[in-house]
């Protein structure tokens, strides 16, 4: 372990721009420990965001979300495009275990130099998902990834959270688990933009696409000019459905530039992002007041009568900016 | 039902310092419900507090907090002191129930117009006890109370809240309900400056006692100069030991002016106040954020990657002050 010290962060962020993957790695890395130095480093990065397009990818386990990836990942570079993923696990604070099953499905693409893998925890104490993942993003995005692929288990509200940060949101299903059913309660049916029910050469396949269709026209999604979220079948093991998933998110983006979408959901990701940036600083800052003098000394104004709590708090609000 | 609109705050806060106890309960009630009129009362209110007594009583139910609550009254009464009784109620967001009992219990007393009696629930989304207790003490305080007791039912964390807001905390036990082992679970030892075994004609009594004493003897209270707890017995139905407990209380008062002890937890009880008051503003200034203007416009430059999100959140934290 190199010490915190020998972080260079400008050198870093150089060299993650120049598309070096152990640059990247560690900038990730500072993100997951949330460490001091991330302001520097999303200081340094900023001019460099904005050109990838971020593509959420959720569904419940065993549905074959990382064949589905791996397909995708395929498929992109093939049209050239240089792409990123990011596995995050909402359910753990550590790395490793689940997603480690995942780096191994995603063996194919792992010495691909075009290829950036990356699995991410979300720890719980600092926002979680709204705050890490979108300046994970960030890093991948100034490092050149024209495409980001964020894969995360869909379990309780984490799916709904991806889908806040994607500009499409792709959601997964499988044959003969029930799912159709169940995403109507999930509320996945509000998050996908695009459907697909994976391993569609299983026995129920179009009845899964059917109900799911039938769901999505019951939905609000049928006036002219809103999008309808297409349900596709594929076969992701083998390659089976991928030409028509990839036209499906390029018809996405098409709409999404046409109507502005984009715009508004990059804004809106922006926004989440500062917001729980601003919140886990305001915390930190209040965790910090007993030591900074301030309170200590508007206390002792309440305590003598002179001033109220909340002309006091105040002023401790005042001292904290 | 008057409408908001008819509150006249300085008239209502004049009346509460004459001593009408419909202004103090009318006050108390904005407190319970974070009226926004709150910080207009608390600054009328602020010359006019620092006088009142305040001792904590503690204890699980059944032990009598009640009972000697109300002979607590009398003998205080007897001394010429005005009294203020708040009732809290940690478990429940809504007024009532059990309080009701209580109520009933301090009967004797309803009819002094010595004595306010309040029950008060803590409502969990406003920070509970830390935030909404500390305002209704000075509600009491400024109205005149020479002493306010604070009664509260020893479940989870209630009592070390309470213990943290008064002067003095009074920490009840029972015979035979096993009561003498659980308070040193339960940390009652560390926050009880006066013990008493109540209904101590009955098996047991001088057991609970024992028990008491010893694990006081087994802490760290025995350096000189350090206050020891002590261990007392009553009957409160009968009014026995109410001379003994004032006794005890009185002793407690003079140590802690001797130490600085009661100045040091008044203010501590102040900085929690306006800790408390500070993070519930911060909270409803966040939640606000998305419609004052800065959010929209700092996010705009993150998405334009003129600024990166720490800085655009720094802009947001200033814009909340």
């Amino acid at each position: 372990m190199r010490s915190r010290r020998d972080v260079d962060v400008p050198a870093l962020v150089e060299q993650a721009r120049a598309g070096s993957p152990r640059a990247v790695a560690r900038l990730i890395t500072l993100v997951e420990n949330a460490d001091p130095r991330l302001r520097e480093v999303m200081a340094a990065l900023a001019p460099h965001t904005g050109q990838a397009r971020v593509i959420g990818l959720t569904g419940s386990p065993g549905v074959g979300k990382s064949t589905t990836t791996s397909m995708l990942v395929t498929g992109l570079r093939a049209r050239g495009l240089r792409v990123g993923i990011l596995a995050v696990d909402p359910s753990s604070p550590f790395s490793g275990g689940a997603l480690l099953g995942d780096r191994i499905r995603l063996a194919d693409h792992a010495l691909d130099p075009g290829v950036y893998i990356r699995s991410m925890a979300s720890r719980g104490h600092l926002g979680g998902l709204a705050w890490a993942t979108p300046q994970a993003l960030r890093v991948l995005d100034a490092a050149g990834c024209d495409v980001i692929l964020v894969e995360t288990v869909g379990v309780g509200q984490s799916e709904v959270e991806v889908a806040g940060l994607a500009d499409t949101t792709l959601v997964l299903l499988a044959p003969g688990m029930g799912d159709g059913v169940q995403a109507a309660k999930a509320g996945i049916l509000e998050i996908g933009d695009v459907f697909v029910v994976n391993k569609a050469d299983r026995e129920g396949a179009d009845a899964t696409v059917r109900d799911l269709r039938h769901m999505i026209s019951l939905g609000d999604r049928t006036e002219p000019g809103l999008w309808r979220p297409p349900v596709l079948k594929t076969v992701a093991e083998r390659r089976e459905g991928l030409e028509e998933l990839l036209e499906a998110l390029d018809r996405h983006e098409a709409w999404m530039d046409d109507r502005g979408e984009r715009a508004r959901r990059r804004a809106e990701r922006a926004a989440r992002e500062v917001e729980a940036i601003a919140l886990s600083e305001l915390r930190s800052r209040m965790g910090d007041v007993r030591g900074n003098g301030v309170l200590q000394r508007v206390t002792a104004e309440v305590v003598a009568g002179r001033t109220d709590p909340y002309a006091a708090a105040e002023q401790v609000i005042a001292g904290l900016t």
